[in-house]
C-alpha cells in the first residue's frame, strides 16, 4: 500500500487547484433547518466543473505527471463522472486520455467524455474486470493509470472540497459524505480531523450496496457483488486500501440511504432549492433529510456530490405523482 | 403618480431586507462563455427565499408599514411570485396577507401561497379586473394594497438584486434583465445608472407579449390583450407608470424571447449548470444565449429571476426528445 495521503496533501491540492476548479457555493434550506430545528449547509458540488467534486482530484493528480507521464497519457476507468474529470483535466493539461467506462453508464456522461476530447472503450461491468482491462491497456500503451478513488492524490483533491467548506461555514458539528469507493469521504476527513477536530464525520452509502458499512464494522474490507441502486456513482464492490485505512482511523460512522430515500431528496433539492442533483449525490442529503438523526441544535455540513443526470431520467425520477 | 424611487431608495432597501433575503449566488458556465466568447454572471434569485427576486421588494414595502397598516394587513395580487413573497414577508413580520391569484396559476405557487398562512382568493385573469377587485377588497378590509410592480418600495426592493451583483462582480458592460411589469428591470437600472453608468441595460419580455418594447418605442405606455405564453410570470398586459418611467430614462432597449428559446435556456440550465429555472426567469438568458447580440469579450450580467415551477411542468418541458 502506497502512503496515506495527509491534511497537508490536501492543502497542496488546494493550491494546485486554484483557478482551475471552481470554488462551489453553499447553499441553505429555511424549510429544512426549520424541520430538523438544525443548521444545514450544503456544499455544492453539482456545481464544480464537470458537474461533480470528481473534477478536483483528477486535475490534482495530473498536475503531478512528469514529462514522460504527460506524453504517454492517462488511462482510467470509471462509471461516469471520474471518466468527465479526467478526460476535462487532461484537456486543460494538454494530455492524452483513455477511459474505460461501463456499458450502462448514462448516455449523457459518455458523451459529455468523449466531448471533452477523451478516447472512450466500454466494457460490460456484470462480466468484465475493469481493473484488469485498465492495468493491460496501461501497460500496453505506456500510459498511467488514475483509479477513481484509491490513489493519494485523488483523494488529497477530493479533500478539497471538505477544505473548502469549512473555510466557508466555520467549524461544524456534523459533517455528510456521499460514499462510493470513499475518495471523497477519506480526503473530507481529512480535512475535517485538521480544521473542525471536533466534527463527527459520516460517511452514507447506498442500502443496496452496503459494502463500506460492513467493511467499517468488521474492521476489515468486505467485497459484494455489483449493487444495484440509482446511486449509479457508488455502484463501488469495495473500498481501497488507501481509503478504508482513512475511512476506519477518520471517520465516525457509515449509514445507508435507500433509493427511495434519494429520490425524496433529489425531489426537495428541485422543488425547494432549485438544484438538479443526481441520485448519488443525494445520499448524503437523504441521511440527513430523513430526520431519524439527533441533528437538533447542530450545525450540519453535507456535501453535494454532482448533478450529472440525463434530463429524462430526471424527469422520470422526480416528476412521479 | 408618485415620486420616482431613486438609487438612494435601492440602498435603504438593501439595508432593509439585510439578514432577511438571501444574498443569491452568481453562478458561471464555461460552456457558454467559450461560446459567446464573453463573460457571462447570472445573478442566482432562483435560490432567492420562496425562490424568486419577488420576496426583496415585498420585504421591502412591508418594513415601511406603520402600526395601523400592519394591524390591517395587506393585500395583493398576484400571478404567483409577489403573491408567495408578500405571504412570507408578511408571515416574517406578523402582518395578514390576503391574496388575489388567478385560478390558472401553477398549483404550487398557490399551495406555497397559503403554506405561508395567507388567505388566497382566485380569479379568472381572462373575464375579472384584478386590479379593480383589490381596490374593492382593500377598502373593505382597512387592508393597504403592494401591487407586484407598480410601487416605489417594491422597485426600490427589486433593484437590490441588481446592486447585489454589481457589488460580486464589478463593472459590467451589459445587464439582461426578465421583464414582465418592469418592477425588476427599472430597480436594476437605478442600480446600473449608479454604479456601472456605462452599462447597458436590456430587458427582455415574452414575444408573445412584447407591450413593453413596443412602449418602449413609442415612447406611451402600449396595453395589450393578456399575452399567452409560458412565461407565466410576465403575462402582464402593460408597464406602470413608475416602471415605464424609470424604464424610458434609464434602460437602453427592449427585446424579446420566444417560447422555445426560453425552454432552450431552461434546458441549458438543467442540463449543464444544474439549476431549474422557471420560464420567465429564463428570459434574460435566452436573450444572451441566442448568441445573436455583439457579446464577444463583454461582461454581461444576466438576472435568473426565480425558480417556482411545477416539477411535473418543469419534466414536460425540458425533457422532450
Amino acid at each position: 500500500m502506497s502512503r496515506l495521503p495527509t491534511y497537508e496533501d490536501v492543502v497542496a491540492a488546494a493550491a494546485r487547484i486554484d483557478g482551475h476548479a471552481h470554488q462551489t457555493p453553499v447553499l441553505r434550506s429555511s424549510t429544512l433547518d426549520a424541520r430538523l430545528g438544525a443548521q444545514v449547509f450544503f456544499k455544492c458540488e453539482n456545481f464544480q466543473r464537470m458537474g461533480a467534486f470528481k473534477f478536483r482530484g483528477a486535475f490534482n493528480a495530473l498536475s503531478r505527471f512528469d514529462a514522460a507521464q504527460r506524453r504517454a497519457g492517462v488511462i482510467t476507468f470509471s462509471s461516469g463522472n471520474h471518466a468527465q474529470a479526467i478526460a476535462l483535466a487532461a484537456r486543460l493539461q494538454g494530455i492524452a486520455a483513455l477511459i474505460l467506462m461501463p456499458l450502462d453508464a448514462p448516455q449523457a456522461k459518455i458523451e459529455a467524455t468523449r466531448g471533452y476530447g477523451a478516447e472512450v472503450v466500454l466494457f460490460d461491468r456484470f462480466q468484465q474486470d475493469r481493473e484488469a482491462m485498465g492495468r493491460a491497456l496501461a501497460a500496453e500503451r505506456g500510459m498511467t493509470l488514475i483509479p477513481p478513488f484509491d490513489h493519494a492524490d485523488v483523494i488529497s483533491g477530493q479533500g478539497t472540497a471538505g477544505k473548502e467548506l469549512f473555510e466557508q461555514v466555520g467549524a461544524l458539528d456534523y459533517l455528510f459524505v456521499c460514499l462510493g469507493g470513499g475518495g471523497l469521504l477519506s480526503g473530507c476527513a481529512l480535512a475535517a480531523r485538521a480544521v473542525s477536530p471536533h466534527c463527527r464525520v459520516i460517511g452514507v452509502e447506498p442500502e443496496a450496496g452496503n459494502d463500506a458499512q460492513q467493511s467499517f464494522r468488521s474492521g476489515q474490507i468486505v467485497t459484494i457483488a455489483t449493487p444495484r441502486t440509482i446511486a449509479d456513482g457508488a455502484q463501488t464492490q469495495a473500498l481501497g486500501a488507501l481509503t478504508f485505512a482513512i475511512i476506519r482511523r477518520d471517520v465516525d460512522d457509515v449509514v445507508t440511504a435507500s433509493d427511495a430515500q434519494l429520490v425524496d431528496a433529489m425531489r426537495f433539492f428541485a422543488e425547494r432549492m432549485k438544484i438538479i442533483v443526481e441520485p448519488t449525490g443525494c445520499l448524503a442529503a437523504a441521511a440527513v433529510m430523513q430526520g431519524t438523526l439527533p441533528l437538533a441544535g447542530k450545525r450540519v455540513g453535507v456535501i453535494v456530490s454532482g448533478g450529472n443526470v440525463d434530463l429524462q431520467r430526471f424527469a422520470q425520477l422526480v416528476a412521479q405523482p
